[in-house]
């Protein structure tokens, strides 16, 4: 039995992991927030999962690093130093970093980067992705991974081949554009779906979250993996194998 | 047999007028373009369709109108003045103008009206178009006719309510509003979805056009019956007795 | 505030039906279960909620017509003996029986039955449903539901001409047929779409449960409506003012 | 320039031939229908492109291989005998053989044997297929060929985990198993989805063919890469370099 701590427990996001950790049969080693000791926690944990803020991140990765536990980094919102001190800490410890915990995402990330390398340019690329009336920010983190997934199978820069927000007198679409709609609405957990149009003929790669569970589910077979792994960093594909 | 006169023969849709025509068992009276007798045409044929220009719009009608004959207006791209223009003629003959003579887009925006006006402010309205690589404006025409149809099932006004290409930090969504979306591709003839959000359930009502083929049918089937009927302004929700 | 008194309050349902008085702001009048006295929680209710069995039926009936309570009769598995009780208790109190409390599912049969009476048979309706990998029977009673709409905006009876579990060699389809098809995996709350298929258009109308929560939230709507209302049979529809 | 030859060049995929083998620049070498002298045609095409019938076949490889010219076949109601025979005249020229010759389906059924080889018993797989009105069995081949790659994903046998035309009392489902349904209507060209449900999620990998001149292209686009291959049996997702 895997002994797992939570970093971030009192978030919705802490008590999903709290359930999930007991549907999978492992261990609670415990929780830590704000002001808590993470230090103590590491101790008498296998395995950390972070869902805590981008500002605690370094004093999570040394705790884990002091403890020699290894750490699954589940917290959005993070920057390039932040992917800093996950390679850091990664010559200590295991980390596996990733912007969505899903093995669904995960296997559709990896699926729209075999087709995008396949398929030629003659199939254009369009992302559009569906959420509840309170998120912020569009497109989603989600959207953005699977946009990236397809920019590296046609070893494209995404940001430089991005349409975003079309609106009014766009002009015809850009050959090799990778196109992003967001829609909003309701209690939708996130849906995402990847369109590949070609000459009287499409393929799409969608998938649907029903709830949130499922990031949890995903984080704690993530740390169920990462356990007693070797220091580096990892990612969610290694633990789909794929 | 109705015998029916296309003025805008010359382009993809006289061309697929010419079949549905035949197909509906009708007579094809003639096609005019630029330059051509539109009042000729007029005096042998029972029943005018125009998929023209904006620009010829006003010698049609006049044509129309001095031969006593019905007209049926494709031609997209008008502004308030072509529809004043419309409102003259239907004093001497029976106009029918839309923006879209398809009948499942026609039925779809009947819909979307009874069902804006039965659900709530707590159901959010998304709207999502997709259309070939070609169009060079989003949202399409049709996606604002059924935008249109949910404003007025909500009685609200459209232009203060949308929410279009949403991109970056947008907020949360506003209470009450109808948002856009457009995805552009391939060789898509026409997608059309809208959506009604609600808290953990979720009503789509969907067309989607396999080919442009269903604009000429549907033309040709406000042509039969527009065929005969007395001077006035007709809509194609009338065609489908809606 | 309406006190609601729950009957088969043990079960799932029983419980979300809690959570849906809580959220709309009425009061639990209390529950009864198998050997419980539905006649004392009828007492001290303004209407009742049964979501328990047919075999409790006629007992839960007389126990609201003796209190003078209207009563929701949301129990599934209702034969044609159920029905009559249901009429019989009618002309004493409001009784309101339906086998989907969903407003979504309401408003969708209402669209379909419209949409059905609107097109002609040249259009073909199929009906496609998606549950969990536990249910046992195909197709679900919702869409059966859907397809007596469909049905009647056809003017025709679903039974005989339902095309069901095609497999094999089948021949072509028969005309003014409705068709049935049932996915079953994962723990899809419940997926219905409803199709229109024509000359290369389609319209189809769905919706989608997220969670089974919406169940209990439209019975506690349909409660609200009915508290008060004179003896008679009441329908989901009206609830919704369709 | 490559010569391409068509087998079966009287029927409705004759002519689609002719068009997309212009479309793609290349020549037409000529068309043989029954009765026609096919060893002719082989002499002057450098690959030939059979559509005709099973019973055309054997003579077809024949004449193939005495001018020693590549073949594409996409000749559907193939039976055991007829994989057999193609094998033999692999020995001599180059052959390939295929249920459909869409690129994006055979990228499709390349994806749901990654995903199926991926993603474990928990995840259950549904295979829904939409058809005109007119198609006389189900589930399609198309259908079939997505299961059977499923099924190698999962290294399980399709004949003995397909669960088809589920209707009345089912049971649950059965772990491990492959659903098919199927939908029939209006002049739907063809529509595949590939659903994997599993706990709180769902990944869908769909094919949607606008008009069948998909499988045209296809066919010319694996003509030009058979051209000048060396004996041998080769296969659709090679041409797509899967």
């Amino acid at each position: 039995m895997v002994r797992i701590g939570i970093v971030g427990s009192a978030g919705r996001m802490g008590q999903a992991l709290v359930d999930a950790i007991a549907d999978a049969g492992e261990a609670l080693a415990g929780g830590a927030d704000k002001g808590d000791d993470v230090a103590a926690l590491a101790q008498r944990s296998d395995v950390l999962v972070d869902f805590s803020s981008p500002h605690a991140l370094e004093a999570n990765l040394d705790a884990a690093a002091a403890a020699g536990v290894p750490i699954v980094v589940g917290t959005t919102g993070l920057e390039e130093r932040h992917h800093y001190l996950c390679d850091n800490a990664a010559d200590r410890i295991a980390v596996l970093q990733t912007g969505n915990t899903s093995l669904g995402v995960t296997l559709l990330a990896h699926l729209v980067r075999e087709a995008a390398s396949r398929l030629g340019e003659d199939w254009d690329i369009e992302i559009v992705e569906s959420h509840h009336r309170m998120k912020v920010d569009a497109p989603s983190g989600t959207a953005l991974l699977l946009g990236q997934a397809a920019a590296e199978g046609r070893q494209i820069d995404l940001s430089a081949h991005s349409e975003r927000g079309r609106d009014g007198i766009t002009g015809a679409r850009a050959r090799g554009a990778i196109g992003f709609a967001a829609l909003r609405g309701g209690s939708v957990a996130g849906d995402h779906s990847v369109l590949f149009l070609g000459e009287s003929e499409r393929v799409t790669l969608s998938h649907l979250a029903e709830n949130r569970s499922i990031f949890a589910r995903g984080a704690v077979r993530a740390a169920q993996w990462l356990s007693g792994r070797s220091a580096g960093r990892y990612t969610m594909a290694e633990v789909l194998d794929l």
